[in-house]
């Protein structure tokens, strides 16, 4: 596959590059004396120089020849020196960051280039959203490369969404340059059952000769993972158990091994390296969803490498997982993933291994971050207003939220989260009618939930009840609620839900929580109703703000906003609403939330 | 890279396969109880039962549902299954053997796919000559990808070839849908020396998002070597040493391991795995040039990954050399080089594992060959008329041999072969004058060597003599005569060297031997003067019998025709005879056949 992101494609330097290599011209930079990680052999190399010149390596060796007046030369002083990292599956939107802050963020710990699947912002914006995105992108070094979105919506006829993708879109961004697959295909339902749109989604990506990545997250790994690998999906990263990514392996298909700020795979999946002895080159380490805090306090890539190797993986097949094995996935290990000569210079020093403590990252060749900091700036990218008006909705009452019933008390239907999974229960309550409607009942923690189509004003709301928050008073609203982002808000009663609603409504979406008609914390997200147009430091403190005023209003879950924001996802067990009404999420069916 | 070496493309049946896999719909194929050489994994797993369904892997594991009473059920009884092999690097014209024979003897040998670098043809019928093998190979099963010959002619300004290739040519093929990159790029001082012409070559090739396959047999491994991987090479098959195949593996390239009916490389190659304990997904196995008693007596790949076993590597690490590893180095490793769903089911059994003894070979699923012998036939392909005319000459006479001179005696030059080498040594030599013309000397084992431009009969020739192949009487030419091919002519006496030539010219090409005015063995090549119209059986006798007439008179050494055949290589040294003149390779200049 052809690779856009370098500085020149190779074919426009390889003269330089031949003549930089034999000294007979000089290069642009030289880093001597390193310790050079080979994720080619899997060794390490003592006292290696590496040579580049237009953005890429032209020698690695001994490179003193290439040394000239204008060489910027870099002592390594005896650190390694390895590929820069590469996440083979990720949400920019997950980290509520533009993709020029994500990348700000990203690329001091080692990242040179992330596979992004931009599917929440396309789910309220279409194709648009993410050229916006891919737009921002350029705006930076990251090498951000599109992996089109798959599933908008995520549950077709289950609920409504600003925009949807199909094989006619798919077959369009096919051509983008920026594009090199297709986003995590999540309906594996559709792969298995052989059904034509699904598949011509993917035939659709195969026909370009582009990679199609996988989401696979059911136990059986005989029959069904089969089936959908057959479909021509390469990747996955929903494994949990070791043995799911060990028979994912086995049929050719990348295990991209997680570690997410909510999904903590790598304690298990990690076995599948440490407790066999197999080849380990279609292993990979991704985050899929990282939040800002764990950006900050944390880091990304070194993070995870560092744990791979807590969890007992060798430092270099670790570094493998984020560079040569991700390249080899994606068939762009022409250009990326290796220090060797022709490749793209995008190289980190480590000072320290067995912590992946990265000092310098260097991109087509410029030192752009030291000591975890930015060096290089980036301009900023101004979103358009259409990403910036996206909820579209009439500004609520608390009329808005009464859910009318006869008769003295009803049996429901209520949605139990469950702590720290992302599955739900249904489970059932008899709840009173009080002025011919339903209402919260804080002492048994059942709390009203209502979902509003915000994409088109439809005027569509799902109402239901949801148990397990702990909230004792108040409500919370947030345009962050999975794969459709419509307005979702929780609440003890009417008139702080239609508050908390209102005030995402007038600042473009985002997350909120409000007490007694007063707002306590809130993160306006305008890009999308899901990015914060502001840096990092800002609002990860926000969203730390917010978790606060959860834990005020007696909820002690741990990111409880995250657990919120998938009360619609209705591909998930057991009981979700969406905007248009509860959905069985067992049979795939409407049902009533009134049961007698 | 899209692959169209498929029965069908993947998008076309990935429904279909789906549906095999979960058993709703029937396998064409079902083998059942195979130890799987998982070459993905490294692992070899018991019990293992494939799926194949429109020539694609359905499922691999247990597939007991699959089997419906239409599927051809085959019981492995235990024996391996492995993917089936791949050549990465070959010369069919080296076999004498028309693509068409050429895989009715490797495909019984496991080889389901070769990369072809057709630069014999090309050189004699240029972008024709390829077509014709493209045409002659789909009329079989194997497939036979192609990689466009780079360096037509082989030494440019130093002989007459019958076509040329450039930068035009390349960028033509590239379209080709059998085209999967370029021929091993011999010229590597053009890249060292940044030769605009010869990057442009390789340019071609990177801007279609194909292979460049390379041809670096200089022991220097430092800054030359980068200065040719860095122009974007991707592959080497030219180590003699472990260390040269080291030091290539550390940079990226993919390390070639060969063993070729005339270069045995692997004893010595083979070490950078077996001394090493390196990561070995950069090493493949490959034949290079294979002559038909090689095909017939030892076999091709299967012998290949038993010699690499003998030397001691792993055998799955051997199967993965001429398989996953080989799939990756092209890039099409989403359609073959393993046993997973939804790549082409080109597959083999084997029995013995440490032998590599190959019982049955599926191709896209069919069962093509059974112990030794294949099961399918093909309709031949009929070569055109400009492939079986391309010997230009008018008939010679003893007259065209003479080689003037005046005085008594003068000092020449006299190009000494080395046994089982391709080197020559420059000798010298003083010569009595006789008739106004210099003679043979069998006394002094001086025999006269002549090099007939015979590709647009525009009458240039080249003369000099030869040391070192001991013959007594008679006269050898051959039109198999590196790389341009001309019209080579070896003798004792000018009668018998217009005998041999026109013998040639009569019958389209070939080598002959021949003394005392009698044809004493003759090979028959009509097709561009270099391969065979008949079976392997006939050619590899014709061929054996050459070499007894070799013998008869006179000359000792393995496979003279060889070592003569490489007398006009011009870019080997010291000194060699093209149609043009006597080139000394050390300066790459004319000289004179006469010092004084």
């Amino acid at each position: 596959m052809l690779n856009k992101f370098c500085k020149k494609p190779l074919w426009e330097c390889s003269q330089t590059l031949s003549l930089v290599a034999s000294g007979a011209k000089k290069a642009d930079l030289v880093i001597l004396g390193a310790k050079l990680v080979n994720v080619c052999t899997h060794e390490i190399l003592e006292n290696t120089d590496v040579a580049v010149a237009q953005g890429r390596i032209a020698c690695v060796g001994n490179c003193q020849s290439c040394i000239g007046e204008n060489t910027l030369v870099i002592h390594a002083n005896g650190k390694y020196l390895a590929p820069a990292f590469m996440d083979g599956h990720i949400h920019v939107e997950s980290s509520m960051l533009s993709v020029g802050e994500y990348a700000k963020a990203v690329i001091p710990c080692g990242t040179s280039a992330i596979f992004m699947d931009p599917h929440e912002i396309c789910n309220v914006l279409g194709l648009d959203g993410v050229k916006y995105m891919l737009e921002d992108a350029k705006h930076t070094s990251l090498k951000a490369m599109l992996t089109t979105p798959s599933c908008v919506p995520a549950v077709p006829g289950f609920e409504d969404t600003g925009a949807t993708v199909g094989p006619k879109e798919v077959a369009e961004t096919m051509t983008w340059e920026e594009c090199v697959g297709l986003g995590e295909m999540m309906n594996f339902p559709g792969i298995l059952n052989a059904d034509e749109h699904t598949h011509a989604i993917v035939g659709e990506t195969l026909k370009a000769g582009k990679i199609v990545t996988g989401h696979y997250s059911l136990p059986e790994t005989a029959q069904g993972l089969n089936a959908y690998i057959a479909s021509g999906v390469r990747c996955c990263h929903e494994s949990t158990r070791a043995e799911d990514a060990l028979a994912k392996m086995r049929l050719g298909m990348y295990a991209m091994l997680r570690e997410g700020s909510a999904w903590h795979d790598l304690k298990e999946v990690a076995k599948v390296i440490t407790q066999n002895t197999i080849d380990s080159r279609f292993a990979c380490l991704i985050s899929d969803d990282t939040h800002p805090d764990t950006l900050q306090n944390k880091g990304h890539l070194n993070y995870i490498v560092k744990r791979a190797i807590e969890e007992g993986i060798d430092p270099v097949t670790a570094i493998q997982m984020v560079t040569i094995n991700v390249a080899q996935c994606f068939q762009l290990d022409h250009d990326l993933g290796s220090v060797t000569p022709s490749k793209c210079a995008d190289m980190v020093l480590i000072d320290d291994l067995e912590n992946c403590n990265v000092t310098e990252v260097f991109i087509d060749g410029e030192l752009v971050a030291q000591n975890g900091k930015m060096l290089k700036t980036f301009a900023p990218y101004d979103y358009p207003a259409k990403a910036k008006n996206s909820v579209h909705l009439d500004l609520l009452t608390p009329e808005n939220f009464r859910i009318p019933a006869t008769g003295a008390s009803v049996k429901i239907r209520v949605m139990e989260i469950i702590p720290a999974r992302v599955g739900t229960f249904e489970r059932f309550e008899t709840m009173p009618v009080k002025d011919g409607a339903l209402h919260a009942d804080v002492e048994r923690d059942v709390l009203k939930v209502a979902v509003f189509e915000r994409h088109r004003n439809t005027g569509t709301v799902g109402y239901g009840f949801v148990k397990g928050f702990g909230i004792k008073k108040g409500a919370m609203a947030q345009t962050v609620a999975h794969d459709a982002h419509n307005l979702l808000v929780v609440g003890t009663n009417d008139e702080d839900m239609a508050l908390a609603s209102n005030t995402l409504i007038a600042c473009g979406g985002g997350m909120v929580a409000v007490a007694d008609g007063k707002i306590l914390s809130l993160v306006p997200l305008p890009i999308a109703g899901l990015i914060s147009d502001r840096p990092l430091e800002e609002t990860s403190e926000k969203v730390q703000n917010l978790e606060k005023a959860w834990k005020e209003m007696g909820c002690t879950l741990p990111s409880p906003f995250m657990t919120m924001a998938l009360i619609p996802l209705a591909c998930l067990p057991e009981l979700r609403l969406t905007n248009r009404g509860l959905v069985d999420c067992r049979t795939f069916q409407f049902t009533n939330l009134i049961v007698e």
